[in-house]
């Protein structure tokens, strides 16, 4: 028996057949990332049902030298769960670990398995009376484990900060097997290195993620949902400020677009009109909630922030949405500029970040630079402004191959749109992660003092290098694309 | 010349005659530390200027074998910041890179060098009308690059977060000389392992904290210092979660003390008087705060949550402060307690955590415990219930000579309360860290899964173990005490 069936006959003794697939069929949707734009093979599917057997199957393939690409929901954005094409690595799928294990009301925490997936856990809180504050397009697959790993942002990190601010207690199997245990959610705790912010946002690269302790927060009771008109970004700006000062943390969300985004999604999406009567460049849409101990003043906040703002000459128009239906309408032009813009042709997308205060400048920077430097394509800025995160979309020029397109001017596109954000003190990835799609970016952009720091704690922690191979990290310091 | 007198010799050119000391005057008070336990000796002091100085110096020291002992305002509670008595490693204070580097309103957030200290911050940005939202005892002493390197706590962490939530961007210089530069505060950045996470905490085992960017908040408009008489602890954690469920963020403390603890407070301070008529088992200290967006409901909020808590038989009595003055004296109360505890005599402390539900039942368990195991002493708890957070105090026996009380049963009981807090899930260090005070307690009772990744990631980092040798972590797995 050659060593690779030692190793899969040993798998399926410790998994079960439940536990361990080689059918293609069965594998096959999950050796291709959701976008399509990486596809590899694997030596197997593992997807056990406890710590334990991830564990087990950990130290399995560190005595055979198996390689593990481990997977939640498959809906990241650069390509982090999908297996090279070798075919000699496992995918190790979490979703079969999928239970809540506990939620806790008056401690407003609950502990989920690495495969719950995000929906699940909104719809398992609500009607306890709270909710888990993170929330995004990929919210009917994506699973805990997989947020975590990615660090995922989303449209509410203004208020309540990324995934890592979710998570107060963690469980991961390390690359040797063991358990690092630490889901007790101790508000105070410094016995050293904080361990479990080293594994958040990893990619799997140092450890698998298998349960996680998260904090939830009471439900909201309302919301208001505004929607503003200004004359450009910097004017966005200034009216992001001022709802932080009247508002303070009533302010759950702060969305920017320009007009011409705008335009495409009213025309893509069927019944949508404009929230406004007239034109302006910039539009904001802004979110103010309230929980039950200040709910009686949302209607007044919103009301006097509007008013005040209106003095003060920092918005054209506004209006308040005078309904929950409204307010969901609002909230669908936000979240269908990706579907119209996909309608529009192809693309080269960029989720970058730069300090809150420097992005209406960036992007007045880079707009007119990059659509200058490739002529007919047509730049698009819109996202998170309250968090300095932009996506940069770059449309191709009408009637291009669109394979062709990507592989040749939309590459060079993102390799200047990153030399850009990097020239500017920003990020390459804001909230998406590296994954295979950025990792030569990273490797050619990124502080040479943090990549040989990540390359040391990498080696220290997965000295086989058998933990998503290929992943965030260049192990090999002198290729840029290793 | 010897290799010490070349170091030192280059070391002198390196940061000049005010940037390196061997005067025993000079050094003599920064040799032990504030709380007399330890003193140590060492080769020389270096006060280093400038980011690249300290980068130079560390870089000289490697070179030359030469241990690094990181010092801010040295009033640590474990001797992290005091040198072995070898002689042979360099004290490196950072108290001379003491600028406020620069203060973002619109921001929110100020750059500050390792050497600022606490009170400087909070007096700086006071007068722009914001507030650095971490405070403790110490603060006219603390520094900067302290409270990172060690993730301070103090009274405020129940609604701010400690050190760590309060850093967004972080400059460090590594064991090699190579200064990582993460200052620029990017509010989402997924490019790999969090870096900056590793390196607060660790006590400067793994690189010294040069400068940072902090988040402010806009400075309070008012507050209310609330102080309830309750029956028990497990009452004191029900008005919390009361509490925590009306008046949401604007609780931003709440402490507990028994009456016992309140009557030698009041006994110790001159002019101090108990808060309410009657006696109570148990007294909470709670503030609600509020800035400009909410003031005007601070006044009904207090009220209504001591009304609805009377009602529902959450307290026994309550009374809000009237006035600034009588929110200070009721906050002095709380101050008061480890210099009344002080005047009483001999003790031992432990500031210790259990998930934030079980700090009741754990307080319950352990105090009868303890005094039935050491006949004569008093064992008393108080401090932050909101953080699941006691301080938890061992008297002596009326009568005992100090020195050899604490080096005997005083030793014997800390390891029986660290053994305690351990079989409940909770933490042998909850915000002073572990220094060189604990770290045979952590090596004997942490979890071995972590503490051998935090020797991979030590040995990693500093692979000559330069960095605040025999603090925090131990290299050698077999010695209990290395």
């Amino acid at each position: 028996m050659s060593d690779r069936n030692t190793f899969l006959a040993a798998a399926e003794a410790l998994l079960g057949s439940r536990g361990l697939t080689r059918d293609s069929d069965l594998m096959e949707p999950w050796l291709t990332d959701w976008r399509g734009r990486f596809t590899g093979a694997a030596l197997a599917m593992a997807s056990p049902a406890s710590t334990a057997e991830v564990a087990g199957l950990v130290r399995l393939c560190g005595e055979h030298g198996v390689a593990i690409v481990p997977q939640g929901g498959n809906s990241g954005m650069c390509g982090g769960a999908t297996p090279d094409d070798s075919g000699t690595a496992i995918i190790l799928s979490l979703r079969r670990m999928n239970a809540i294990r506990s939620i806790d009301q008056a401690g407003l925490q609950a502990v989920c398995e690495a495969g719950v997936i995000l929906q699940t856990l909104h719809e398992a809180v609500e009607p306890l009376g709270m909710r888990f504050p993170l929330t995004l397009g990929g919210k009917g697959s994506a699973t805990i484990g997989g947020l975590i790993s990615t660090n995922a942002g989303g449209t509410q990190v203004l208020r309540h900060g990324s995934m890592r601010a979710q998570v107060s207690g963690l469980e991961a199997v390390l690359a040797d097997g063991s358990v690092f245990s630490a889901l007790v959610p101790l508000k105070k705790d410094n016995r050293g290195f904080d361990l479990k912010q080293l594994l958040i946002g990893s990619e799997g690269t140092l450890g698998i993620v298998t349960a996680a302790t998260l904090r939830l927060v009471p439900a909201l009771a309302d919301r208001a949902v505004l929607w503003a008109g200004v004359p450009s970004l910097r004017a966005a700006r200034a009216l992001l400020l001022h709802c932080q000062a009247l508002a303070g943390d009533a302010l759950e969300g702060f969305e920017v677009m320009p007009q011409n985004t705008l335009d495409d999604v009213v025309a893509h999406v069927p019944g949508a009109r404009q929230p406004l009567a007239g034109r302006h460049e910039w539009h904001a849409l802004i979110e103010l909630v309230a929980d039950r101990s200040n709910v009686d003043r949302l209607g007044s906040l919103a009301e006097d922030l509007l008013a005040s703002a209106f003095e003060q000459g920092l918005l054209e128009d506004a209006v308040i949405s005078s309904n929950e239906a409204q307010a969901e309408a609002f909230w669908l032009l936000r979240d269908e500029i990706a579907p119209a813009e996909r309608a529009k042709g192809p693309a080269v997308q960029h989720d970058i970040s730069v300090a809150v205060e420097k992005m209406p400048e960036f992007v007045e920077h880079a707009v007119p630079l990059v659509e200058a430097a490739w002529p007919g394509t047509e730049a698009v800025a819109f996202g998170h402004l309250g968090d300095g995160n932009v996506h940069f979309h770059v449309i191709a020029p009408p009637g291009v191959e669109s394979l062709a397109w990507q592989a040749g001017d939309g590459k060079a596109i993102s390799s200047q749109v990153y030399e850009l954000v990097t020239q500017w003190g920003g990020s390459i990835s804001a909230e998406h992660g590296i994954g295979q799609l950025k990792r030569a970016d990273l490797a050619r952009l990124g502080d040479p003092v943090a990549l040989a720091l990540m390359r040391s704690v990498k080696l220290a922690l997965d000295p086989q290098g058998l933990l998503n191979p290929g992943k965030l990290v260049s192990l090999d310091k002198d290729a840029a694309t290793p």
